[in-house]
């Protein structure tokens, strides 16, 4: 690893069919109540995400400065199971559950070493810029079919 | 309405066992493809919930500083139907579904004017503050439950 | 008020020059530090700017919309006085201190009753759609004069 | 760079006296007006202000969960020279600009690439549970001492 990579952000790895991204709780994602605020795991979730497709090869900032379309979250649920604090170092691990022509589910756990802190699912819609469901680009369901349960690696 | 009343936030309102809560789209609460992004209307939803329970009676501020205990969201699910813009009026229509000892589940939907927006379903918990399930306190159960579907109003 | 009014978010008014605008404080709003996080204040004062423009009679979405332009914070200085908790109901007062070609500088303070919890002073630049200073309308520099200290009212 | 640290959160590192903290801009960092919404800086330069006191070897939560007190922004200047955008990898470099008994001034400038997005100056003071000014504990004194720019490396 090199300097400059030192002080360039992750974008998570994949191992197998995983995502493997590193969260840590700043002061911005609490509440006065001490623990992680419920909808803050929405965006860490959504961090991974975005990088988990960074990683695969899919450029989500091309696609939209080219007016193709944009991911958006048309359906989610979470069970939060153990809050997280200030300072602790989460990892979420993302795996694609499901690809359809203009969609695909995601599966996201978020985990304090051998703690679950919450179970997600989410599926993400293409849509165009006027926000109609597109089939998503063909290189971007290729990348996803290699992610998916049934495929061997 | 006097003077001092224009002053203060509001808190919504409830008509029958609907309570009823706006909320304006903010720069804040858009992201960069046009649309409010989808973890903040979990925040809109929250603030619904706490002005629930202030216009039901319940004080949730006392009972965190009396160590009594907080709630805390262990479930929640939420269907984007509609994209809502910078700018928009929308309305928080939040119904108590169901009550249990150490929990109550809660009905949102989110309007801009017909235009169902978000329909959504919120487990909160009631945790001691070392973060472990706890009845509710008594008054706050007699005050849900007459906001149940299957009370007389 | 009409019931229809009470559903509908409001946009604060003027007193004079001083535009006041009601904020409730939620848990999304706070830290595990048991305060507001400091960040969120600068969220509260621009739904104060937003809804200062909008009741100045000046519509940011159209002009947005027709890509005459958009506003950005170019400078902001604030001072903390004392903390703001869960469930505070604050005041933020906005006056416009000074008007530029493509810019004005807004002062803004928030209160809790007699208590200044905040004291900020925010330059917004007025911009294109490709980010270049553009002279505001002359509608809006109109209602913005008229706003100004020196000016009779 | 073992397995296990890849999965971890980076902290940043010094070189000299600079902390420097690398930042990927995500959906949630935006606004619909294409950018990067102006208090979201204000939150990377607070992960950055924890990672840098991290690194130098400084405990906020033990500190905060043993009472001792917690830091809180004082006093926040900033200028915005560029925007920023979705995808963006920035990096922030703090250091330490002036040492006072209870209280820290923090210089922040966030780069992409060669480009300055903000230059920001921070003061944190630190507090007691109660909010009132308290000397910062005589091994962080230390630690900052280090950092500032009249000493020798």
């Amino acid at each position: 690893m090199s300097a400059a990579d030192i002080d360039f952000p992750t974008a998570g790895r994949f191992v197998g069919r995983e995502h493997r991204f590193p969260v840590r709780v700043y002061f911005e994602d609490t509440d006065f109540s001490g623990v992680v605020y419920h909808a803050n795991y929405l965006r860490f979730m959504e961090r991974a995400r975005s990088d988990m497709l960074r990683v695969a090869g899919i450029d989500q900032r091309a696609a939209f400065d080219g007016a193709e379309g944009v991911y958006a979250v048309a359906d989610l649920s979470i069970q939060y199971k153990r809050p997280a604090h200030f300072d602790d170092a989460l990892l979420i691990i993302s795996t694609v559950d499901q690809l359809r022509a203009a969609a695909c589910i995601i599966q996201q756990r978020i985990w304090r070493g051998d703690d679950l802190i919450a179970d997600a699912r989410v599926t993400a819609a293409f849509i165009t810029p006027e926000g109609r469901p597109r089939r998503q680009p063909a290189a971007w369901v290729e990348a996803f079919t290699r992610l998916l349960p049934n495929q061997t690696l």
